[in-house]
């Protein structure tokens, strides 16, 4: 295999992780989005303390998805690779839509992936951290 | 020269860039932030659309810094290299003071900087990502 063969296998992996993660997501699939993390992965939302470890990070999306429903769009990805590490930008929409009848909240934002290649030869989440390109309502 | 001695050449180098960019900001010194960003880098800030390419960054700091003085701290700092890539993960305390006499604002967050070695040695900065640990006051 050519080193740009093992490119575009690599990609396509990286891709099919991120979809996984978009599909668990909006699904609110609390172990679909498990799946897709490291174990020593740190999650940084906004508006909250970073989330370290896959454990941990599995719990916070439960708790998340207990109260809030999700539907996620990324509206465009550019993935980098370097080694055994690879970033990708993204761009997003989304709806987030409170349990409980509270009136649903559309945002747009950008989010940072960060991949590592794990020993079976797959790609798992290492970091993401995004924030919403909307100004805070004053 | 070990390949452990080169990742520490790498590492001092890339702190040094870091703490260029935190001097530059809490100087609102303009042309120092623009110093440290490389020509197709791309500024995340929260609550504001991405800012793509070192002018629009440059354009970005100067009215920044027209507004609001900053005294940003790293509190932690932890590197990866990864080729010609890197990428340090960093907390922050900050206060964000408005010109003009409003209040100034205490603010605590994290962030994601991904480097790229330049071809003639020098680290710069491609991305930078970062959102506040404190609830949005409802």
């Amino acid at each position: 295999m050519s080193l740009s063969d093992a490119a575009d296998v690599d990609r396509a992996a990286i891709q099919r992780t991120t979809a996984q993660l978009l599909a668990a997501v909006n699904d609110s699939d609390v172990e679909g989005c498990a799946a897709v993390w490291a174990v020593n992965a740190v999650l940084m939302p906004p508006h909250h303390p970073a989330v370290s470890g896959q454990p941990a990070i599995t719990q916070y999306f439960r708790g998340l998805f207990s109260r809030t429903a999700f539907r996620f769009t990324f509206t465009s990805s550019g993935i980098r690779l370097a080694g055994d590490s690879a970033f990708e930008c993204v761009t997003y929409t989304a709806t987030i839509r409170p349990n409980g009848g509270a009136p649903p909240i559309d945002d747009i934002g950008k989010g940072l992936h960060v991949y590592e290649r794990q020993q079976d030869g797959s790609w798992k989440l290492t970091l993401d951290i995004w924030n919403s390109d909307r100004a805070i309502p004053s």
